[in-house]
């Protein structure tokens, strides 16, 4: 299944037990709509508290036969306004929503202005210093390839290896907001939020470029910036091979700038 | 002042009983900041429940002096994260936030999908079948111009004339999102979400083009569809005479489709 919804209202996407996160929000909905009890889902890549998943994609074992738009208006009928079911597909019995995944993408959408949000609080990441792309561009560079993150780690971080290969970070912006997309073979707990606080500080001139490259250099989360904030994080989901034919994208895709 | 806020935690612009609108939480922060009673506002659109402000603009009369970015900073300390003063002006007294707007513009955002809205629940209107522009396009261009938009306004309107006069209805699409833009020398009650509903039987082939025409002739509320959902109404704000050279947009304006 792919799954979009907004973070605010939840503790993450893993379940916990406060109930208030979008794995036990979904697994409660699945239960409710198949009759059968202790349907449990494994994820493409867990979202901390206040982060959002335009295309998180599960996946789960049930005997129940259905037809696809079943799943998905079955499932949405007993899931909160703020998190829907996208699409819904069977899948070979050796697909795993984690392990088959090549790459993830994530957008970190950033409001660039004297002002705070007010109409897209929790949705965007807030700078009132202007940002330089040129400068967020070279930095950006000193990341691709195949490096130790652990300079971007977060100590509790459960991954068996910081080293990671970045594939890809984009920077654009439409009027007053900034876009930056990364891929990546997979991401370290808070790394992209770890790389954004340096973007942010390169950009605003108080670094100079070359700063990223001594902070991935130096191995240490003490050489990096702030984690910067969850509210503008969104994971656009995994790539997998073609040949499986899953959607790529849903529709919000298109509302982010 | 130009204020941006979110609508879907208010019950609407004007001051109620509750507390729980936006004109009371500007005042009350307004009230915080100047320590001053009794200070009250007049706007240029009053906004219904769950619509949203991208540039709200307001008018008071206040003896306390202070730098125009004092204004901002010092009103947005006390406003909750989802409204925000995004601009202060001292104007001539002649100035009226109401009387003095030549025009006003609103935005409405539809998501295009077979899924309901998630990560954008409350900010967008939702429809399942796909829409024409074309029928759409043709239908609108009936409404240009002056008319009596009597089938257009909700029982509850308080304005003494029904005649308003239409200067442009602009139709684009970015995806999944389709964005409709008004603009008339003012609105009545529910006028536009009571327009998006024709305009959507129209869009999806439910009602020739034409009908549009008929329910503007027909002067009778009974004639048009039912009244759309507020979740993707958005006031962009009064449009003024140009030599007060006031800000004719803020920065929410690039985040729409």
């Amino acid at each position: 299944m792919g799954v979009s919804y907004h973070g605010q209202a939840y503790d993450g996407w893993q379940s916990q037990p406060s109930g208030r996160t979008v794995q036990d929000r979904l697994e409660l909905a699945l239960t409710q709509f198949t009759a059968l009890d202790g349907i449990s889902t494994l994820c493409a890549g867990r979202t901390d508290a206040g982060v959002h998943g335009l295309m998180q994609v599960v996946h789960f074992d049930c005997a129940l036969d259905r037809p696809e738009t079943a799943w998905i208006r079955g499932t949405n009928r007993f899931l909160p306004p703020d998190i829907a079911v996208q699409w819904a597909r069977q899948v070979p019995h050796s697909f795993h929503a984690r392990a088959s995944a090549r790459s993830r993408r994530y957008a970190y959408v950033l409001l660039e202005s004297p002002v705070r949000p007010s109409v897209d609080a929790g949705r965007v990441g807030w700078v009132f210093r202007p940002l330089q792309l040129d400068a967020m561009e070279r930095a950006a560079q000193s990341l691709l390839g195949e490096h130790d993150f652990t300079s971007f780690r977060a100590s509790a971080c459960q991954a068996h290896s910081p080293v990671k290969q970045m594939l890809r970070v984009d920077i654009s912006r439409r009027g007053a907001y900034w876009r930056f997309e990364f891929e990546a073979s997979a991401f370290l707990h808070h790394m992209i939020r770890n790389i954004m606080g340096c973007l942010i500080m390169i950009g605003s001139g108080r670094r100079p470029p070359d700063w990223m490259a001594e902070v991935l250099a130096a191995k240490s989360r003490d050489a990096a910036a702030p984690t910067f904030s969850p509210d503008g994080l969104y994971f656009l989901g995994p790539v997998y091979d073609e040949s499986l034919n899953l959607p790529t994208r849903t529709p919000a895709f298109d509302w982010l700038p």
